[in-house]
C-alpha cells in the first residue's frame, strides 16, 4: 500500500511485440469476422444445430493425430505436460475435440447429434507470410447418421450460408467411392499409382483433359522443358479415368451421374458411390438447392484420403482484385465430407459422421473486398471536443443524451487541443464531432462538424482563408435539433 | 487412397475426458454468455471504445507478472518455449496484452486509446470446484487520459452494462489515495500494520464497527474463542479510521465527500483524492448515473493494491437463490480501477489508464438463475419425422418451406423408429414435431404434434386408452396453415 510517488520504471524494458505467426485484430477486421460467424451461426441453427464449446486444451492422446513423443514433443500442436505428467494440446480443429465430447457423452446425446462450433485454433507450425499459428475455425457436424440425406444437409447448408453472406460461391461434391471403384475396376491397386492418378485429375483445371491423359501415362513436359513422369496407367485405363473425369461437365447434377454410371459398369463400390449421390441429388432438389448452386465433380480430389464418401468444396465464384487491381485467388472458402471412424478411436464403435466448415478467413477476406466490406467499415463514435475544465459536466450531460438517442458517443479525454481533438476524431472514423464553446453554452445549443462533408467540401475551396471562413459541415443548433441532425447524419454513413 | 472395409480399430483406445479444470459448454450456457457478451458490447460501443483482439499467445517477458524461471517455467501461466527458445505463453488477462498493443503501436494509435476485448484466458492453477483454468473475460479500458472524468465514465459504463443485461447491480466507487493519505497523516507508514488496516476495514460487513474497531487495535475473540490479532494502531489512530470508514454510509456521494473531507484535513494526498471523486461525481450526475447506481464507499478494499487511484467494483443486488432454495453469495460481478504503469514496463514513459471487467462467469451464473436466463433455453429444432426412405424428398421439402418461414427445422437422420424418434425430438426441446405419414402426403396435408402443449395435456390424462385416441396437442392441417401453426407455436416458446 505505500506509495513511491516517482513511480520507478523496471531497469528490464521488454520489447512490446507479439509472438511469431500471431496477429492483432482490429475493429474493422473484427467486425467482417463477427459479421461472418454470427451470419453462418444462424443459418447453422436454422438447420437444427446446437452450439458446442469445447475448451482450448485436450489430452494429447484424445487429439490422436499429433501424439508427442518424447523427443519432439510439440510437432504440429502447442502441447506441454500438465502437473500430473498427462500431455495435454492446444486444439488444432474443431473435429477431434468434437469426436472426444461424443466419445464421451454418447449416451446422453440427442442421436444422431448435430452440433456447430465456431472459435479459434491453433498449429506450432512455421509461421510465413499469410500462414498464421492461430486462426478460427466454424464448423457443422452430424455424428450418428450414416444417411446420404446427412450428406446433403451440409451442402444445403453450406449453400445457404454462402447465400446469407452474400459471397457468390458454390459447392462442388464428390464420392471417394467412385474413384475408389474405377480404380479397383481398373487394377489400379498400387497406392504409389493411386496417388499419381490423384495427382493427375487435380490438373484439369490447368493442363486440360489432353495433359491429364498425358500424365495419367508416360508423362509430360512443359513449356519450360521440365518433364513430370505419369502414373504409368496402361492405353486401356487412360481413356476410362478421362471419360469418368469429364463427367463433371455435364449441366446437371442427374446428367453428370448417368455420364458417371456408363464408366462405373464393373464397380459394385462406384454403384454404391452413385446411389449416395442419387439420393444427395434428390435431397438437394427438395431443399431447392439449384444445379448452379452445387455441382457433382469427380474432379475433385482435396480431401479424398481424409474423408470415407462424399466430399464437399466451397467455391468462391467472384473476381476479387487486390487495392492495385490485380486478381485474388481465394481458393477453397469452406469444405468438408463424410468420416467415419474418429469416435471409434476411443469406444471402438464405428460412428458415421459428416461435417463441414466454413474457411473463415478467406471469406472474410473475400468479405472485405466487397462493397459489403467496404462498406461495413468500424465507425467511431461522436466526439463531443472538451474546450474547458469546467463545462465537463456539460459535455457528459450531452453525451449521454447522444448515446440516449441510439448513437455511441464520448467526450474527448485528453488533455490536448483542438487541433489534435479533431485529428483524433478522424483517426476514429467519428461522423461528426461536437463543440459546445462558451457561446454556444450560453445560447443553449451546439455546434456540429459533419466530418465527412467537412472533408468533401474542404476538397472543393482552394481558398485557405474560405475555408476558414466557410466551416464547411458545420452548423449550430439548439440541442434538440442537434441530437436529430447528429441521428441523419449517423444513419448516412 | 486404397480402402480397408474393415475399418481396423486401433488398439490403444484413449479415455475420452477433458483435462482437469476445463468444461465443455452446451447451447442453454452458450446462450447466456453470447446474450451477456453481445449487450455488454455493444454498450461498450456506444460508449466509444473500438474492438481489440490480441493472440492467445504472448511473450513470458511482456506478460511480465509470471516470467518463467528456468526451475518452474509453468508457474501461474501456460507457457512453453518457442522454436527459437523464447517463452510464451497463453495470456491471464487481457490488460496486460493491452499494454503489449498499446505500447507496440503507442505512435499511431488515437489517443487516449479506448479499446474493449473480451475472450479466454488462462491460468495454470490447481483446479477446484468452480475454479476453471479457462474463463472468459470482458473489458474496457482508456489509455492515455489522467482525467477523474476517465474514470466516471468507466463508473457510468458499467452502469449502463449491468442495466442493459437487467441484472440488478450498484457500483462501490473508493480512490487509493484517500487511504493512503489518511495512513500517512497517522504515521501509519510501516506496510505489515497497513495491511492489518486493510483486513480490519474488509470485515466492517461480517463484523460492524465494533468488531473493525478491535480488529484496528490489540485484535478481537470470536464466538468460538478464537482470537485474531489487531492491527495494533494506537487509540488515537482508531477513531479517524472507524470515521473514515462510516462515512460510507452516507445518503449522496457528495455527502461521503463532505464527511471524508473532515477526516482527511490533515492530508494533501487525501485531498487529491477527494478531489478525484468530486469530479467523478460530477460527471456522474451529469450522465445521470444515480445515487443508487454508483455510491462512494472508502470500506471496498480489494484491488486497492494493484490499482493507483479510483477503484471499482461491481455489487449483484440481487438475491440469487440455488434449486434447493438457498441462498447463493455471487460476490463481485466486475471490477477495475486506475492503474498508471502498465505501459511504462515497455517504453519507460508514464500512460495513465483506466478500466473495468466485467465478472462474465458470475454474470451469467447470475442471469442463469433469472426468469431470463430460464427462459432463454436453447429450444431445439421443429423435427421432421422420418417414416419411409422413398418420402425423403417430401420431408426435405418441407423443412425447406419452414426454414424459409424463418423457423429453424431438421429431417430426422437417424436410422431409429417412431418412438426414438420423438425422444429425439423431446431431448433436443423441440417445440413441435411434424408428421408426413402415407395418408398426409397423399391428401396434402401435415400432422403436428406441439410438444409442450401434449405433454401438458398428457398430464391430465390418466387413461392409457385416452391418451391413445386423444393424441394430444396433435392437429392436421394443409400445408400452408400447417406452417402458420408451427409459427405460433415457435414463437409461444
Amino acid at each position: 500500500m505505500s506509495e513511491n510517488p516517482e513511480n520507478p520504471v523496471p531497469s528490464f524494458r521488454p520489447e512490446a511485440r507479439s509472438p511469431r505467426g500471431f496477429i492483432d485484430k482490429r475493429s474493422h477486421q473484427i467486425a467482417i469476422e463477427r459479421h461472418l460467424i454470427t451470419t453462418v451461426s444462424k443459418v447453422y441453427e436454422d438447420f437444427g444445430f446446437e452450439a458446442l464449446q469445447t475448451p482450448a486444451f485436450e489430452y494429447a492422446d484424445a487429439l490422436g493425430k499429433f501424439l508427442p513423443d518424447s523427443d519432439r514433443p510439440n510437432v504440429g500442436v502447442f502441447a506441454q505436460q500438465d502437473d500430473d505428467e498427462q500431455w495435454m494440446a492446444l486444439r488444432y480443429d474443431l473435429t477431434a475435440p468434437l469426436a472426444r465430447f461424443a466419445a464421451q457423452n454418447w449416451e446422453t446425446l440427442p442421436k444422431p447429434f448435430r452440433r456447430y462450433a465456431f472459435g479459434p485454433v491453433w498449429r506450432n507450425e512455421k509461421p510465413g507470410p499469410g500462414r498464421l499459428r492461430e486462426f478460427m475455425q466454424c464448423d457443422a457436424d452430424i455424428v450418428g447418421s450414416d444417411r446420404p440425406e446427412a450428406d446433403a444437409e451440409m451442402i444445403a447448408l453450406a449453400v445457404a450460408g454462402y447465400k446469407a453472406l452474400d459471397v457468390p460461391a458454390r459447392l462442388r461434391v464428390n464420392n471417394r467411392k467412385l474413384l475408389n471403384g474405377l480404380l479397383t475396376s481398373l487394377g489400379v491397386s498400387e497406392s504409389g499409382q493411386q496417388l499419381g492418378v490423384l495427382r493427375a485429375i487435380d490438373k484439369l483445371d490447368r493442363f486440360g483433359l489432353e495433359g491429364v491423359a498425358l500424365l495419367l501415362g508416360a508423362g509430360r513436359k512443359d513449356d519450360s522443358g521440365d518433364y513430370t513422369k505419369g502414373a504409368q496407367l496402361p492405353d486401356s485405363a487412360i481413356q476410362p479415368v478421362l471419360d469418368f473425369v469429364s463427367a463433371g461437365g455435364a449441366a446437371t447434377r442427374a446428367a453428370v451421374l448417368e455420364k458417371l454410371a456408363a464408366v462405373l459398369t464393373n464397380s459394385a463400390e462406384g454403384q454404391a458411390g452413385l446411389e449416395d449421390l442419387t439420393r444427395i441429388d434428390t435431397a438437394l432438389t427438395a431443399m431447392g438447392v439449384g444445379e448452379d448452386a452445387a455441382i457433382f465433380d469427380p474432379g475433385i480430389v482435396r480431401g479424398l484420403e481424409y474423408y470415407t464418401g462424399p466430399v464437399f468444396e466451397g467455391e468462391l465464384l467472384l473476381e476479387t482484385r487486390d487495392d492495385k487491381g490485380n486478381l485474388v485467388q481465394m481458393g477453397s472458402v469452406g469444405g468438408g465430407g463424410r468420416y467415419d471412424d474418429l469416435v471409434a478411436r476411443f469406444t471402438g464403435q464405428q460412428v458415421p459422421s459428416t461435417g463441414f466448415s466454413f474457411g473463415v478467413s478467406r471469406l472474410a477476406a473475400a468479405l472485405a473486398l466487397t462493397d459489403l466490406g467496404k462498406k461495413n467499415v468500424a465507425r467511431g463514435p461522436i466526439v463531443i471536443i472538451a474546450f474547458s475544465e469546467s463545462d465537463m459536466g456539460e459535455y457528459f450531460k450531452f453525451a449521454a443524451d447522444v448515446r440516449a438517442a441510439g448513437m455511441a458517443a464520448e467526450v474527448y479525454l485528453g488533455r490536448s487541443g483542438m487541433k489534435a481533438q479533431m485529428k483524433y476524431a478522424d483517426r476514429r472514423l467519428s461522423p461528426a464531432v461536437v463543440m459546445m464553446g462558451e457561446d454556444e453554452l450560453k445560447a443553449g445549443q451546439v455546434t456540429i462538424k459533419d466530418l465527412d462533408l467537412g472533408r468533401d467540401l474542404a476538397m472543393q475551396i482552394s481558398d485557405n482563408k474560405a475555408w476558414k471562413e466557410g466551416r464547411p459541415g458545420q452548423v449550430t443548433l439548439s440541442r434538440a435539433e442537434a441530437i436529430n441532425h447528429l441521428k441523419s447524419i449517423a444513419e448516412n454513413r
